[in-house]
């Protein structure tokens, strides 16, 4: 079984309401939000970093999406788990998202559990966690909030919108909900609408942890339990969906973890068991459960067609935005067809775009790893928009 | 949340004893089985189901081997759930495998759950369900028992062994480990050995079933308990690989279940969640939790090159069993690639094979389903082995 010790979760829970290390923007009872469920969430707050410099002109701010199980610690050391930002990689000085030239921001998403309003939350009204009481949030809800953040520091139009996965989803919606806002759009290893195979995966995450009787019915901080096992499962049955059968293979093939024979048991004979229950026990450690069900369920919602009649090239009909779409060969998840299809509904809609595939066996997970091909290419296609933007160079 | 009922689970623990409407052979302890493991299993019973009948030289016998959650019941009415059998569309009288033709047996595998000796069965020495006392099994154990059936039966050499999946696993290794008793071979949507990611999705499968409290460190027949949520997550988990990307698209794609806006909530919102849910509740109402634990582990270890100094080739050197190997194109689980390499293998041992990959979006499970060009190639293998053997063609 999974070893999963014992759990700081009082820690957990105090970091959604005051993140450390974060920046963060409150919202009173006089600017709710409005949710697409049909009800108003206020008072909320979201917990931001940003990095660089905002110029005079304000038309330098490029805004980072974080995916599924991500958050706004993109380019500084994480508070909880200590590893190093999720895309600092990408970001940073002369970096390809250069914080030399751009004044990057990076918000943690509405029903997250690192700062921004999520179940795991303090609900004012009950001072209790949200728990289950939480409202149901979509894409577009996570977007609005962060319209919301760019108004509060009075950025007015984003210079680039960037994300990959979930993030990726976000990229679209901005395009889609705020066209005059975004300048350039990067959505990568994305789709327009999540799949029923994708759908599918997500369910069965779910099922997981509300099977977990800690899960007592969503209200496990308040009863300080938690359901660790059952987020484990969800997570380790997700991880597999983010690499690929050729990844698996060339990294753990059919090796055995600290043996040459099998043990005849059900311990983790091979390294990719013990790898997978690494996956699972790390995650429990710095997310929330009722957070998991909450974000999966805005992923598995989201279609962008559905807002407009049915038509993606609808919802990006004469607009000003340059896209890059960027796919990854062995993506089953969100695989190039999906990227291709937001490519021709981007042409339909008359819409600048272009697009790369870029080849490579690390499936999903490739648009976090060290993937130089995509480092170039989200260089490149920032500095041909900030040259059409007007940005200077920066002095090397 | 599933759904999952009560359960008739006494009624399923004495059906690994005394299955209903089923031959039992008996083995005590003068025949024992030799596990893998390095221990002996005895007494042990093998719960088989027949067909037709055998001919005066006994030359007319064709082995079943069923898949991960199959069972012997393969062309009659299911005594547990009332299904038909799950190949009758392949087996009877006038069909592919010819029931006024070939004599057919179908044996539950070692360490099932439908009456053949696995964890659900009585532990002769406590008097209570094996649990995980009961050893861990390999595919090669599952087929050295199917030949003490076979000696039981007086058949020396199988007309056929034909199975999918877990079930084309065993007819590989009875080419393998038998190959003088078995004259024609059709593997179906199967491989050599498991790959690692395919590993992965039964670890998280086993990792869900333990992480149910209701399991009971395997002890729940004993405790009065049940793992049903556990098992129901493994199930729908698995379920998803057994299909398509493509497959879930058309059948469900991302219609809503019974409505036609979303409800904002954890409800069973997409066809896609309500139809896995009753794939995983009424899955438990006949599978027995460790039996899948066991099962699982025994694919995992499947490897036929581990056993011939690392080459399948040398597996089926000089073998004159003549082989016809079946794929699906939308099969990611047991991909083409996979049955290319036995083909090859064969190739380079010197065997008779011939390859059909055939074009469907109906994934893994293709080989359980209506798949016209499947029937026709087992129909023709069969009826040319059948020439070979000099089995005479029934009047008609």
């Amino acid at each position: 079984m999974v070893d999963l010790g014992t759990a700081p979760d009082v820690a957990r829970s105090r970091e959604a309401d005051e993140p450390r290390d974060s920046l963060v923007a409150r919202f009173g009872h006089d600017r709710p939000l409005k949710l697409d469920a049909g009800v108003e969430l206020s008072p909320f707050q979201i917990a931001y970093q940003t990095y660089g410099t905002l110029n005079a002109e304000r038309s330098n701010a490029v805004l980072i999406c974080h995916a599924l199980t991500g958050d706004h610690h993109v380019a500084n050391v994480h508070p909880v788990t200590g590893k190093s930002g999720w895309w600092e990689t990408l970001i940073g000085p002369g970096k390809p998202i250069d914080t030399d030239r751009y004044f990057i921001i990076c918000p943690n998403v509405i029903g997250a559990c690192m700062g921004t309003t999520g179940p795991a939350s303090t609900n004012p009204k009950t001072g209790k966690p949200w728990g289950l009481e939480f409202p149901v949030i979509t894409i577009r809800d996570m977007v609005r909030a962060q319209a919301m953040l760019l108004d509060e520091l009075k950025i007015d139009t984003l210079f680039a919108v960037a994300g990959g996965s979930m993030g990726g989803m976000q990229v679209l919606q901005w395009a889609a909900s705020y066209p005059r806002r975004v300048f350039a759009a990067l959505p990568i290893a994305a789709s327009t609408r999540h799949s029923a195979q994708n759908i599918a995966f997500h369910e069965v995450g779910r099922q997981a942890v509300m099977a977990d009787p800690e899960w007592r019915g969503g209200r496990y901080l308040v009863e300080g339990a938690n359901p660790r096992r059952g987020l484990a499962v969800a997570r380790m049955g997700a991880h597999i969906t983010y690499l690929s059968d050729a990844a698996l293979h060339r990294k753990f093939g059919r090796k055995y973890q600290d043996r040459s024979n099998p043990t005849f048991s059900f311990d983790a004979d091979f390294e990719v068991e013990s790898y997978l229950r690494h996956q699972g026990s790390s995650f429990v450690e710095r997310f929330d459960a009722n957070s998991y069900l909450y974000l999966t369920r805005a992923m598995d919602y989201f279609d962008i067609a559905a807002d407009y009649d049915g038509s993606v090239a609808n919802a990006f009909k004469g607009s000003e935005t340059r896209f890059c779409v960027v796919s990854f060969t062995s993506d089953w998840l969100f695989p190039t067809s999906d990227s291709r299809a937001i490519v021709h509904a981007l042409n339909a809609g008359g819409a600048r775009v272009s697009f790369a595939e870029i080849v490579t066996d690390k499936g999903h997970d490739a648009f976090l790893l060290e993937e130089p091909e995509l480092f170039a290419i989200v260089r490149g296609f920032l500095d041909g928009a900030a040259r059409v933007r007007g940005l200077p160079i920066p002095k090397r």
